[in-house]
């Protein structure tokens, strides 16, 4: 099974795609979406959206996986965060992929077993957990890995293939 | 010139398309769309992004206005409304259609005159500005009828025809 990461944000979108099966998981695929900053946030929007339509057809993922937005540094941050958070689900929705939401919370506890681990203890577990070697792309790549993870880890082992 | 308004909701979204020209801005069609409620919110998401896409579609606007996302009642339903907004603006910028916001502070004051009005008195001076009678749709519709006549009010008179 195939499942997508997605890891919002107007700067950086990160994405990872992960397939389970026999021998466990393992990454396939991981990258980051950079809309330009000069842009008003429509275009950027556009560009996320269009980008992340372009993974989707090409990795094909059976299901995909995203953070609840639960906390933000601020209102005016989480705003923005939200919209990108809504292409996202439009997308995948357009798409046909199911979509997972989970708090950092459950992702933290599902990649290093404990939910108030520190980021870097995540970035530093998934390697050896989905088989690859040096560091992502970028943190938000890696934190686009990590829910595709927790995801792999809450689905029913039966879920459709 | 045709300016389509959208106002922003999860449970509504309203859209109005306006005309405007040689004997001023008239009404031309008002409407909500309503997703189901008891879809998750990736579904209604979708739904209201193609409901938006055949709007855009059929009524080909030169332009379109939004309302920048300034106050929320609380930080859960300004998420959930943001996450509506980033669709609305991702499929504006496929289709091409160039985004004005403003503020209601801006909307009220263009509709009414001064912009602590009620949203009561926006809806009753919108018929006589726009050339028609009875009441809208809903307040969603109405609420994006005034924000359409808003972006024509602050347009430059020789803005793209």
């Amino acid at each position: 099974m195939r499942i997508l990461g997605i890891d919002c944000g107007t700067v950086a979108t990160g994405y990872g795609l992960i397939e389970t099966g026999g021998r466990g998981a393992r990454l396939i695929e991981a990258g980051t979406i950079r809309p330009s900053p000069r842009d008003p946030m429509e275009k950027r929007l556009r560009e996320i959206g269009c980008a992340l339509r372009l993974v989707i057809e090409r990795a094909r993922p059976d299901h995909a996986a995203i953070e609840g937005i639960f906390h933000a540094a601020n209102a005016r941050s989480a705003f923005k965060l939200a919209q990108v958070r809504g292409v996202a689900l439009f997308v995948l929705a357009e798409s046909g992929v199911p979509v997972g939401e989970y708090s950092p919370l459950e992702v933290k506890s599902s990649v290093v077993g404990f939910g108030r681990a520190e980021k870097e203890q995540v970035q530093w577990m998934l390697p050896s957990l989905l088989g690859y070697s040096g560091p992502l792309d970028s943190a938000d790549a890696a934190d686009a890995v990590a829910v595709a993870y927790c995801h792999s880890v809450h689905l029913p082992a039966g879920a459709a293939q």
